[in-house]
Order: structure tokens, then sequence, then C-alpha cells
């Protein structure tokens, strides 16, 4: 039994720890080119996805009917699932974020000590990047995508199911790299279905992954936050709330209410509980109400907002800790500015709260106060996305606050160096 | 058994808690003051330290008697020691603190979006740090200091055997931001000898503690960063290079070299290898080597720094990978630029390496290609330190690739948010 689990074990370390040697190599290598040069391989990777749309769709095709077979989800087979639109998309989204500056080698501050130092703060590379997601296989173009535009190398494990697509995509990948005279283990998968290789991953390859990013479920990101022992930047929940304020103009917020919770319910901009000033409540909040019914909303309302909207089911403090990711929406009457701005800093989980007012003073004590990561004023909560911020693409939503908070663009997958430039100072 | 031991660390969590609780809501507070506000809390800190010297000083003088009593070093007994000008010291760098520029509500980035949505990307206060540390008192006027100036609530666990001089220190500042009518739990020290506060801090209180800084000796730091359940900044080696290029000027090198060793050997940023070019060694090594030797320094050399240096002792790789911290210096001789590169990527901390040379082209060389926090062109490596960068204080000099890098001032211990301004505008 021992000799027979022991080398397979073995072998997957032994692979593991290869992979990272090779990505600190391609990295480094990655980092020093010019962003002219990762322009040209994020190109020549956009075109080579084109060119192996049919190898990724028949690739897809074999992990569709493995899963079919296994009975997952439609939900799940709907992340899965490629068709040539959604390839086309994929090479689109590569070239989009070819088109983004080059974030490597900003000069981000520089100033000079009396003593003649010239000190510059410039931006450089993280370095490796493990991202370990779940179904859908465009996370492989994507991600991998994001790293090459940041100079960093990507060890890439996709979910076992996507296992035949993420190949076929990270073959297309590599293969146009090298063509291109770029290292192509700045794109590496983990081309195995063995579990252990996520372990591996979270214990950082010996010291080779700088970050993990998880893109998945709450249990995988709950698993990689408790299991990593390298930085993780991770996204776990999205509790937004819209506040309309006494002043609101009651067309935006009937607009933004409903674009905030119904545009799409499972994502994570959506708005969990709206919050009604008590003053504007008994004329607004029906049409409000109404307006989100005949979108298919159902509402849960507290005492004061059921004295208005009759009928609705009573809201406890398990609605207002409930991210519902489905179109029902909590709904507090609140008595001004104050108690809005103590709900949401009770309740919300700092991802995503705006105000509806024409008050502009009400709403930059709102943006000041309450400390998300995004906080909106006019606007739907849905905005919650890379894209919306002209990012071009996201590795993911940040919720924690070290490092990088919100949208996580190219830009905020690196770090920074001192440069110290002297004439010969010493200290005294 | 049971019943004699549970109440005590049941008391303990609740403590821990309770200042979990207290350092949040002071956070939130101190967060939302104007900058003016803090500044004005800093100098009222400054000047109740300086009125407070005499009870600090004999404070002081009950954990000096007890060091002594339990027979700790003399290195430990100089960091623990206060007098009359340690004090002032730490009066002057908290002012010195409040001359600096909040770092609070700073606008790092701004544009619009086609559909008119303005978005800005604002400075905002990491939240509660930890601080966790051993016997230097000073460390609770610093660190108290920074998270002040940056809108932050310190939780401050020094050493047990300085915990008279931390309570006197804490105290103070306590009572200066009462009076002033600022949150005074923004500073509290933990006031237990309790070893398992420690363990406590490391789980976050239950989200309470944003991050965690150590400072002190390498348990300490290793024990948090495998502990800690937050992100940590922290210092773990400073393994420094100085590299003598071909085009050095011959005066710069050896004064460089010398300052670099020699001003301070136990600080991180000591060079702790020597790197010379080949075609310069002959001429220029015997002159490095004599003044580094005048100044007391111990030289072990590789084969061909032997045969320059005769009768110094061989350098092995044990060498290389040695974080001396002592008047010994290893010497390498390398055969140009790229072999002196190779050697810094192979055995660096990558937390400080130096090129001495009047040659632009090489300087730029080594700057962008040497991957370390802090890279420096004809200067001492020993400016590796926060005070010198002219940030006023550290918190630390950072290690790590996440968040912050390199000595790390009031600017690094925030965070930020987006601030998104609209019209109206919902998502399509």
């Amino acid at each position: 039994m021992t000799l027979a689990t022991t080398p397979p074990d073995a072998a997957l370390a032994e692979l593991m720890h290869d992979m990272g040697a090779r990505a600190r190599a391609a990295a480094r290598a990655l980092a020093l080119l010019s962003p002219a040069d990762r322009t040209r391989g994020l190109n020549a990777v956009a075109a080579a996805i084109r060119a192996a749309a049919t190898d990724i769709l028949d690739a897809n095709a074999k992990d569709m009917a493995a899963a079919q077979t296994k009975g997952l989800s439609a939900a799940m087979l709907d992340r899965l699932a490629l068709n040539p639109a959604r390839v086309e998309a994929m090479a689109a989204g590569v070239e989009a974020v070819a088109l983004l500056p080059d974030p490597v080698g900003r000069e981000l501050a520089r100033w000079t000590r009396p003593n003649g130092l010239d000190i510059a703060r410039v931006a450089v590379a993280l370095g490796v990047i493990g991202i370990i997601y779940e179904s859908r296989p465009n996370v492989t173009a994507d991600a991998g995508a994001l790293c090459l535009r940041s100079g960093n190398a990507a060890i890439l494990r996709g979910g076992s199911e996507s296992l035949h697509s993420s190949r076929a995509l990270a073959g297309a990948m590599r293969a146009a790299l090298k063509r291109e005279g770029l290292p192509e283990d700045a794109v590496q998968l983990v081309d195995t279905a063995n579990r252990e290789a996520v372990g591996h991953m979270l214990g950082g390859l010996g010291g080779a992954i700088d970050i993990i990013v998880p893109r998945g479920g709450r249990s995988l990101v709950e698993r990689v936050q408790t299991d990593a022992r390298v930085p993780v930047i991770s996204h776990l929940d999205g509790l937004c709330h819209t506040y309309v304020h006494t002043a609101a103009d009651p067309a935006k917020a009937v607009a933004i209410t409903v674009n905030a919770k119904m545009r799409r319910t499972g994502v994570c901009g959506s708005t969990e509980t709206l919050l009604i000033d008590q003053a504007v409540a008994p004329a607004l909040l029906p049409q409000i109400a109404q307006a989100l019914q005949d979108a298919g909303c159902e509402l849960r309302g507290d005492a004061r907002a059921r004295a208005i909207l009759t009928g609705i089911a009573p809201a406890t403090d398990e609605d207002w800790a409930t991210e519902y990711l489905a179109p029902i929406l909590s709904i507090a009457v609140v008595d001004n500015l104050d108690a809005a701005i103590a709900h949401i800093e009770r309740w919300s989980s700092n991802h995503t709260d705006a105000i509806i007012t024409q008050d502009e003073s009400a709403a930059e004590t709102f943006l000041a106060r309450v400390d998300s990561a995004i906080v909106l004023h006019n606007a739907s909560t849905q905005f919650a996305d890379g894209g919306e911020f002209g990012f071009g693409a996201e590795i993911g939503i940040a919720t924690g606050r070290f490092h990088a908070r919100g949208p996580v663009g190219a830009d905020k997958l690196t770090t920074y160096k001192y440069v110290l430039r002297g004439t010969g100072q010493v200290r005294p």
C-alpha cells in the first residue's frame, strides 16, 4: 500500500515543484520584456485562441459529455459550455487586455532627499500568481491574459470538469507565446485531476507562488483562505444596499433600485436590501415596490415597510444578513441618513453600497462615511465590475482590505520597488 | 483543574474581544476626523509624553530592575532602557509624524466612463492594526503615532519585560487623546503578561484586527507569519549585496563599501556580501579590503578573491546564504554585470542591493533587473530606512511583496475605496 501510493504523490510533488520553478523563471523573463513585447504576446495569444476554435470546441464537447453523464446541474453545465461565440469572446477579451496600459515600470512617486539621493517608487510585477477556479474555461484565457499584461506568470488550476477545454486553451496560448519567442511557461496549466495539486499550490510550491486567487463558490474561497500559506486575493460576500434618501429623484430611485436588484440577481453587486427614508417612504415605496414586483421580485419588509406595503412578508435580522443572490429584496424604512449608514455599518459586507439623492451634501456624507470597497451616488450597485470600471478585465473582486480592494485589474497585480540613485552618498 | 483554569482564559478572551470592539469603534471615529484633528491629536500626544517623562522613567526603572534580576543580555537591557534623551526622542518622533502629510482621503486616481460615471480611487485607513513587539518601549510611541496619522487604531502588545514602561507611555498617549476629545481607544495596550494574548491577536479578534505587524527577532516574526489568520506586514531577512562594477569610481567604491558594511553591522540594510568585477578586483579589492580591515571587519572570499587577498578565510555557499549582522563580509569576484545579477538573484533576500559604477547604462540595467525592495546606485545599502526615505517614521520594513514593500510609512497603512458619482446610471 505504501509502495503503491507513494510514487504518485512524490511524482505530483515533483511535478508541482517543477511548475513552480519554471513559472518563476518565466516571470523573471516576462517582467523584463518591454510593454510592446507583452502586447505582441497578448495579440498572438488572441489570434491563437481564434485559430484553435475547432480544437477548443471539440475538447469542450468531451467535457460536456462527461459532465452530463455525471449529472451536473444546468447552471454548472452552462458555465462549462463553450460555443463559437464564447470562444470569440475569449479571444476578443485577450485583445482588450492587450489594449490596456502596461502597468509594469510605472513611476508611482519620485522625490529627492536633502542629501541628493533620488528616490523613485516603481511598479513591478508581483511574480507568480496561482489561480484556482471551477468549471468556467474562460478563466483560463482571462486570468492568463491579465497575468501576461502585468508581467506575472500564471499557474492555472481549473476544475476537473473543464480539464479538456482548459488544456486546449492553455495549449494554444503557450504555443503562441513560444512562436513569438516569449516565455511559454508564463501560462501553465496544472494538467491533472489529482486534487492534491490544490494543496501543493496553497502551500506556495516552496516559495515559487507569490499570491493565490480563488475564483468560484464560497466553499472554494473559504478553503483557500483557511489553508493558503501565501497571500490571497479573494471574494467572499456581496451583501449590497441601496439607500433612497429623502431628497431622492423619484424616477431615478425607481429605475436604479429595479436595476440594482433585478438586472441580474446572481451577481455579487446586486442589491439585497433597500433602505428608504421615512419621509419619502409613504409616497415613493409603493412605486418602487410595484416596479420590483412587476419585474418578478419578492419583497420582505420591516414593520414600517409593511405598514406601507400591506401583504409582504416580514424581514428579520436573518434577512438583513442574507445575500439572496435571487429575486428577493428586504426593505427597511430608516429615520434618516445616519440611520441608513448605521444599518449598512452593521449589516453590509462592505462590498458595494449606494445612495439615491439630489442632495449633494447628503451624498458626500454617505460616500465618505460608508466604508465599503465601492460606494455610489445615483447609480446602480450592479456597476461593481472591472469591465464597467474600464479595467478591460478583472482577476476578481477583492473583499479584503489588504493590497487590493474592489475590482482587481492588471495594475493591481503589481507591487513596487524603490530605486535610489546617488552620487556616492553614505549614511552618517 | 478545569474550573481553576477556565475562568482566567475566558476572562482573557473577553478582555481581548472587548479591546477589538473598542479598537474598531475608535478606528471608525478616527478615520472620519479631519487631517487637522489627527495632527492636533499627535501634537497633544507628543506633549503628553514629554510631560510624563518622570513617570515613564520611573516605570522604566522597574522594568530595568526586573530585567537585571532575570539576567537579560546587555543588548536586551540596552533596547529596554530609557533615559531623558530617549524620552525626548520619542516625543520628537511623534511630532515628526504630526508634520507628515495626512494619507487619508487622498485621491489616488480619478476618471470618467463613457456613460458619465465619475470614478475616484480614494485612500482610506486600513482599520485596526495589531503590533506585536519585544522589549523596545519606543515602539509604543512610534507605532501608535503612525497609526494615528493614518487613521488606524492600534492594539499594542509589547514584551512583558517592558510592560511598566509601555503602560506609562500608552497611558500618557491615551490621556492626551481623551483631553483633546479624540478617541482614546485609538491607542490600546494589551496590559497583561499572559502570553495567550498574542494568540488571540493572531486570530484577529473575531474580525476586529485588519493586519498584524510583528516587530522583533526572527522567532517572533516566523511565529506570526505561521499562525496569523490575518494579513501580516513583516520583516524577515536582510541579506544585502554591494556590487563594485568595472566602471566604479575607486574612492566611492571604498567609502560606500565601508559604510554599507560597517556603519552599523546589526541592521537589516548592512551589506553582507561584496561582489567585485574581475576587471577591477586586482587593483581595487586590496584598497577596499584594507579599509574594511582597518574598520575591524573580518573578510572571507571565494578562490578569486583569495588569490588577491592572501590570508583571508574561504567563503562557501553557507557564507553567501548568511546574514551575519556582524563585522564579517564575504567577497566574490564576478565576471561581469550579468554574473553579479545572477549571484544576487540566487542568494539575495531581495531586501536591498547596490551597484557602484560611473556607467549609467550598467547602473540602469542593474536597477531594472535586480528585483529587490530597494535597489541603489552609488549609495550605501544602509539607507534602507524609512527615516532616510523621508517617511518620518516607519512601522517596519516589509520583506514580502504584497501590499507594502521596503520601508513602510504612514501612507502604506492605508487601503482605498472606489467612489462612484452618477446621475442616475443603470447598467444595461
